[in-house]
């Protein structure tokens, strides 16, 4: 079995990533998004190794400590961090993994996994993403207009990424990211490897038949 | 609108590869298959530009001395090639280019257009593939031997390719061919120069509401 491949997903809020991403491991086979590692407490229903790596504060110090993490963040009184030996486990397992981050955690994670495919998902216009930024019309202008500096600033770094998806059409969009994946699949490299046999088969010299 | 991706394929007889390429070209926009120059006689209902570029033998000759052919062959009296300067243009115009060819033509169509994407296309079993070259059971065993030595030959260079599709289930090779376009048509080159306008939309700052 060939090594997964890293998928680095990064996007504004208002993008539609989550949806996106959720629907992309739902479609398809061998890849999964990657769990984080947290401090807080498990909640009824949680698994740990399938919602978080749950661990508590030393632990997680301890792998700060060895820069361990592509990113991670104190919220409250809780940390949070997407973990490197992790998703190389996963990846070594032959697993495609998904990373949803930001920009600067997108950096980290190029930097340490070159070999990772980096996407970053659009919203289709201004003015869609005005809107869905907007939310429910509940919110006061000034909280909308530092959601939209926010989403400007994400999305100026859309140049550090390999590849761009622009959500207008949902399923289009889905299908453009399956692509991605499936592409990525068929490099000659992972092919090798994962039909080692039907390439022997097909190239054995046959006996001389004259 | 961006240059056209060049998308180099290759395969050995039995492969199903001419099924493939034609469905691939139905089921998506924008890619087409290159058209070839030929000297014999145009055929009533042929089209000159679209079946292909019918030339006299001069003017075919002088496109050999100018070294315009990705590959050429005589076939009885009549010369067939493949121009470099026809498939060029095509994919200024920003259509997306197949070029069918054995792998010889494919070392020259990557040594003279180093962005093509090649893809070779292999059948799912050393016995699927005896079984198809066998054709309808009239050949004679001799004649089957050397279609299978021409295929082993062929496949023998499978891995002077970027990418590699199976062909066990003919939906699911359509599929990785068309994510093979669609995901080349995602680069962030190709997708900044086809949505400037909306990426400059995205990007424009927001007048400050504080």
């Amino acid at each position: 079995m060939s090594q997964g491949t890293l998928f680095i997903i990064s996007a504004p809020s208002g993008a539609g990533k989550t949806s996106l991403v959720r629907e992309l491991i739902d479609s398809l086979d061998g890849i999964q998004v990657s769990v984080s590692h947290t401090t807080r407490e498990r909640r009824p229903g949680e698994v740990n190794g399938v919602n978080y790596h749950f661990v508590d504060v030393p632990a997680f110090e301890a792998m700060i400590e060895r820069g361990e993490f592509f990113e991670y963040a104190r919220v409250f009184d809780n940390y949070y961090g997407t973990s490197r030996p992790a998703v190389a486990a996963m990846l070594a397992a032959g697993t495609d993994v998904i990373l949803e981050i930001d920009w600067q955690g997108a950096r980290q994670a190029r930097r340490q996994m070159p070999d990772a495919v980096s996407i970053f998902i659009l919203p289709p216009s201004r003015e869609e993403l005005e809107r869905r930024l907007a939310g429910r019309g509940t919110d006061e202008h000034v909280v909308i207009a530092r959601r939209m500096r926010d989403a400007i600033s994400e999305m100026s770094h859309h140049d550090e990424y390999d590849y761009l998806v622009i959500n207008d059409d949902f399923t289009t969009a889905l299908r453009e990211l399956q692509a991605l994946v499936i592409a990525r699949r068929l490099t000659l490299e992972r092919t090798r490897e994962n039909h080692g046999p039907l390439l022997e088969a097909l190239l054995s010299r046959q006996p001389d038949v004259e």
